[in-house]
């Protein structure tokens, strides 16, 4: 058994992580953190668990975390899991980083979107972006793998086919995001309060989100060419889901059916997307790690949808699948069937 | 008092307006039908407004209604309501009609869009389009007047004013709509139960939603060039509220503040639209009449966003102030101030 | 016109208030205070009162807002309200205190529940209970009205006619109230946030709520005989509305008329209070000062239902009603129809 | 294999049953049926299942359905379910009946609740009621199972163990259940729309819930005393989870560490309740098999709560234990472990 860590187990990708390891028959979570000095079981921190993990979550150093555990999960909050994740390097540990800090492969774009100087600028551009359906063959050798942001792959997903087929211009792609509300995480803000958000949808971070860096990064390095997304996140009052409507422009006219093979094609191998004729709805995806994806044209005009449980294959899904392959196993280990 | 009507009692609009309507002090409802044959009275129908109108819904011909009542709403299904409306004028009533049929002016277009051959057609043309803010001299001394759509008075009050400065471009514009359940009406289909809608988003009737021709008429119509949109309605997990987030293009770089100037003057006279500084959300206009209007740049791309109450200013809101126009009253007369 | 101070002016209660003010033809808002010290414009901390009020929120003391208002809504945290109402009524302010710091007649018992000692116990047993349904004639020449808790208006008014009749049994009366979020008011905590109270149903404070005290010395204030009741809350996934389930024991057999009709004598001239014949639903009273009432029988076991909206009829509805007593307006004035 | 044949696979249950049974190692799904005649397939009913299972919904006899299938998950509407389940029975099928039309054992119990002469009277003193919490000896041997109502479940449960012992008085006992909307099932009715349940809670089927009759029959069966309860249930606007609050009369005082031991010793072996210490909430256990078990005094007044997943403790996920237990599987699989 493959002994797991969780560095910051109190959150909501904590939680989730935590219910894909049970269902996993090769691994074992020894270790959980959390900077809170009381000790707390996990079943206080997420009552759903009860029974399932006797463990406390502890206030541990990176060397402690690597006593105890081959591959760690690093949910801390950006800027402290840049901190934490050379440490842990240097303890032996594998690492697949939940944060932002690892993302972004010039400290220079990170510095510009997070505000802070990166202190480990170096590892950077190494780092591998833990995207399996499209970097499959960079994930499995490495030490420390950059969980994608939840907008991120979900956009991703849709667009880089396309782009990489050369059938959308790369330039001007308008990304309507919607979000259900655990996205933003567990720290209690009055913008995401239940009466704040219920009743009620909205937009925010224009211009100013830092999924819009990342997704322009990756397409880039996907599809040889400049992309240039205008990403515009909203506020959607659900517990979880993403939901991207994204606006390409065709280069030249294409029907929906011609545009849904370029799809099919691209993700004949990939268990975790799946191109629907449908549109796709989150709840159709809920506690899943799948990414359903689909196209429409309103006149001329190309929609392309896709969706995904921002906690699963938006965060902790995607994370597992990544472990899977840093250790060698089937990549739906532990993963729901539907 | 004006003696009022309304037809097609049972629906989530008529329920709005019947709560407007009890709080303006010149008008009287006399008259709600339905076409159950069982006459219940509207507390049966709509509980929340026991003790306030001691009325039966009745099955009752249009020259029933002319003789109790001096100005009908028309909240019938389409199809329907052309077949009453010139009954209802010849009864000598002056008419608010909620339905679609009288909103586009080309009887071609309401057939392709609509699947039915207009059996009132001439009238059409003549029919004055219920948006006060826009078209506020042609109301008043008119018999009938179409009530405009939910997404279209969203979408048209955040653009018209760009489009008549020539600030944006008029073809190209991608309208992502997000609306809540009560935009579907109150007759039970799968699609609108609970435990359909809840905790999910999608997309629906790309490329064929009806509200698309009609912002694209009324917009041409006040800007004098073909207006052109790529309309995409969503559905939200929320009981009402409409925001609309649009994505035209600049003919030439202009600042927020440029921009926020330009919706501002052009509405400076309108008690109804608030210009403002922060994104609109659907709760800051949920049970109110307001349109809450603003924009952001995503670098170069801008983004309009427009947010209604739909069942108000985006239904029922607007109708009462049709009617105040029509009837000479002040058109904030039953509308709440905030 | 009388001048008017909201003290705690970010919480929900306020938003409610300035709501119904708004629409309150002699009344106007002069003063709105909060702790910040960086005097947000009520629209930054209410959006949806843009327009509508020019006032920033202050941090004055009690002698400040003396001097610029006749009648404060005191709408403080317990323990902040005590501090100030002293102050306020030496200011020659009348005051109308959403805090609990006043409801309860017995410094001992207020000590017992709220856990502090009271500072101001020589005005508890004179502070009028602003309940106007049961101390009509108390309020008017009152210059301190405690305002009701929300669960406890809720379940006096649909217990306390059947007690005053001698119909049930004064104790072991279980209440199984459920409330939507907003109760919890508007300081970020981790239970309140969406993600935590979506999709879900709880119980708390159960045995420890300090709503129960209150009901039962109103009830037994009311009813002459000592009432004792099991109140057991619910948190329900919805942003406003109270729902009580009752189960007194009956002394004798009565049918549901002869129960409706009790309740029906009881509030015959109460304009806020409808009792019903249909099952109450939040809903149905949501955005209204409306409590609703109906009973039914399971067998010989009584249910009593009551329904309020925990925000207007809960809190700031109930305020305006006490104000309007205290300033000899129809109690109705401000208020919505339905 | 064990070939499975699912009767009324356009429901929830049948999409919850789906989801457990393509974990399941041991069970091939062969065959689904529905009355629609258009042979949909299962992808299009339930977008979810995408790719998980190739299989299109038939019209099928009885007949027809013995020569493909096992074993029968029989998800048909009550009085549906009696026409067929004697017929699978010939077929040579076991039957899990998820429908009413068993679970009660006494004909005129069943003709006063549900309005129908029972057609198969005598096959219900002998059918075993599928709750393997209480009666799992039961279970193995059996044809046929009736699987439980998902209120009945949560509330024996929680006061099984109570009764059995001795602790409460067996009579008057209020039930206060609350359950999300897909309890209601998936055919449209105005009453469990989106805009109708959405910021509300009611009551409903005061005194007239079929599972009142059903909780009393399983209690006195297993406690050997006549248990009488008043239940009385609510509808929560969430799509799934129902809480009981249950409010017995305590025979003596007892201290919550007292009961919680005694409910604790009652289900030491059973893997799918659990005893906590914390209040349960629906959250805890959605998409679970739990059930979620505690209690709280108020006072003298003692509150047992429990918890469950209408659509999986409270019928898919029973009727596959029941399934397990009729196959001679671990009573666990195919469950998730949280």
């Amino acid at each position: 058994m493959t002994r797991i860590a969780i560095l910051g187990a109190t959150g909501y990708t904590a939680l989730e992580l935590l219910k894909i390891l049970a269902r996993h028959p090769h691994v074992e979570v020894t270790t959980l953190t959390t900077r809170q000095e009381t000790r707390p079981h996990i079943s206080q921190i997420h009552p759903s668990l009860t029974g399932q993990f006797d463990l406390v979550c502890e206030n541990l150093s990176p060397a402690e975390v690597g006593e105890r555990a081959d591959l760690v999960f690093c949910a801390l909050p950006h800027t402290a899991s840049m901190e934490a994740v050379p440490l842990l390097l240097d303890a032996g540990c594998r690492v697949v980083d939940l944060s932002a800090d690892y993302r972004l492969s010039d400290p220079g774009v990170y510095e510009q979107w997070y505000g802070h100087v990166h202190t480990d600028p170096t590892r950077l551009s190494t780092t591998v972006y833990g995207l399996p359906e499209l970097f499959m063959d960079r994930i499995p050798g490495a030490d420390l793998v950059a969980n994608p942001g939840c907008y991120t792959s979900t956009a991703i997903l849709g667009l880089a086919p396309l782009l990489a087929a050369g059938i959308i211009e790369p330039t001007g792609i308008i990304i309507d995001g919607k979000s259900g509300v655990s996205g933003a995480g567990r720290t209690p803000k009055i913008g995401t309060l239940f009466a704040e958000c219920n009743e009620s949808v909205t937009a925010y971070g224009i211009g100013t989100h830092r999924h819009m860096p990342e997704i322009e990064q990756v397409l880039t390095d996907v599809c040889g060419v400049n992309v240039q997304v205008a990403f515009n996140p909203h506020l959607i009052p659900m517990d979880r889901g993403i939901l991207c409507s994204m606006y390409p422009r065709l280069k030249e006219p294409k029907s929906v059916e011609e545009l849904l093979a370029v799809l099919r094609r691209f993700y004949a191998d990939q268990p975790f997307v799946r191109v629907v004729d449908h549109i796709p709805a989150t709840k159709h995806v809920a506690h899943t790690n799948f990414c359903d994806i689909s196209v429409r044209l309103n006149r001329d005009q190309l929609v392309v949808f896709s969706a995904t449980d921002n906690l699963i294959k938006g965060a902790s899904g995607v994370a597992v699948q990544n472990m899977n392959l840093l250790l060698g196993f089937d990549q739906r280990m532990g993963m729901l069937p539907c």
